[in-house]
């Protein structure tokens, strides 16, 4: 079922916990769906009675001169994928639906996990993030919602706010879904063009090549980080962001990797600004 | 029955909602409960299957030098007091069990709502309390709240929060209880000294003249915050923070009472600041 108001959704929902043990599953999307989505509608189906998938181009999460207005949109096909993959209904409200005339509260984690990493070229990005995903968890109040490990540091913040606010949900993060060759899924990547599409495999592979490296002994950030350049640097067209190698916990600086931690780059390719990431660990 | 941890009051709350059609009612307070607090109590008595009073200074809203640590505290005769007046649980929370170490999530209502009266002497004031209220509406997560009308602009902010971030909870905002004398009840009260006890009467009144100026034809707002003010400066303790009348839906500067607005002081006492307010109406 596609559902635009929060008054109807409300209704089906209270129908449905009525009716016996309900557990509402949860995957908040900017639509334009993937297999990256869909495996975490999949999953959301197999833990829960009812799987609410939302579709919104959230605005506030997007800086000034962002893709916002071009952000890929199509929500006929959006609303088949969902309801294929295990989707009980679709939520698909309007900007005014979310965020009504006047609406000036915000949700904002401060502090080291926002501050670092996405928040240097999207300064109020996660803010957008934060209270969007809030207003959303009002609105469907699931008991589990499930994100995808690809955007590692929204997945962080999100668990933060949940956290912090002691919001009664539990954040679910699954596994990054690639292409054939390893880029991983994102609705973005239908920006780039052919050149820049072959190209952006590379980041894939530097994140691989800096994981052998660890397994073969090496565990000095600096040189990890150089060996995901290079391989990133054999591109000429991608501009590089960041290169980060960080705690897993908080992503907190580290020198050394001891145990485990995250390797997390964000690349541009012409205006497509690509992000991806790796766990770095001993077996 | 006192609880101090989420934990617990969250297992609770489960167990009363599985037995039936449960209707939780919910008032938070700082605790040192008066008639104020009470009738708020059986007012969410009257309306709910289960009644959490939570008991807890937030020290996030307070400013620095203001009263945190000495607010006065007695939560031994709070929770007497609350479950004579109906409550099911009190809820006592440690500082640390509301914000544990490293919380850094805040929820903030912006705006003009926000920018006027208070926020002059106590910036962070609300920010605080949207937050802690926030966070104790993911922990009750009640069908209604009771707040008092005393705190007016509390009242605005947490509508507005509710209403913004799509927060399923009916906030119920219930009439100011006076002492024999027309002083509005609050804890801070018992910080005044005879003299200043004595004197503070005159607060509630300069809005009773207001109301009485008012209904005699005169709907000039300049004319009659002079009236407040020319009553109030009888007292030669009183150190007036601010006078105002504004409109009734989102505290709107007005020039000229049309049907309805609210007249609201705010003095200080020594170091004792007090606040009160009425509506001025048409029959």
């Amino acid at each position: 079922m596609l559902v635009e108001s929060i008054k109807n959704l409300r209704e089906i929902l209270i129908k449905h916990k009525s009716t016996s043990e309900s557990r509402i599953g949860f995957v908040p999307t900017m639509g334009y769906l993937h297999e990256g989505h869909l495996s975490l509608i999949n999953k959301a189906k197999v833990d829960n009675t009812f799987v609410v998938v939302s579709v919104f181009v959230n605005p506030t999460q997007f800086s000034p001169g962002e893709d916002y207005e071009n952000y890929p949109r199509n929500i006929e096909n959006d609303y088949k994928l969902a309801m294929i993959a295990g989707a009980d209904v679709v939520f698909y409200p309007s900007v005014e639906e979310i965020y009504p005339e006047g609406a000036s509260t915000f949700v904002e984690v401060e502090g080291s996990i926002v501050m670092k990493l996405c928040a240097h070229s999207r300064p109020s990005h996660f803010k957008g993030v934060t209270t969007v995903v809030n207003k959303l968890f009002n609105i469907v109040k699931p008991d589990n919602v499930y994100f995808g490990q690809k955007d590692a540091q929204q997945c962080m913040v999100i668990k933060k706010m949940v956290s912090d606010l002691h919001i009664d949900i539990n954040v679910v993060v699954c596994p990054i879904i690639r292409e054939f060759d390893g880029l991983a899924l994102s609705s973005r990547n239908t920006y780039l063009n052919k050149k820049e599409r072959e190209q952006s495999i590379l980041l894939y592979k530097s994140l691989v090549q800096a994981k052998l490296v660890f397994d073969n002994g090496i565990n000095d950030v600096k040189t990890i980080k150089e060996t995901i350049r290079n391989i990133i640097q054999k591109s000429n067209l991608a501009q590089i962001e960041y290169i980060e190698i960080l705690g897993i916990e908080n992503f907190e600086t580290i020198n050394v990797i001891d145990r485990r931690a995250i390797a997390l780059v964000a690349v541009k390719f012409g205006s497509t600004r690509l992000i991806d990431n790796v766990i770095i660990e001993k077996e």
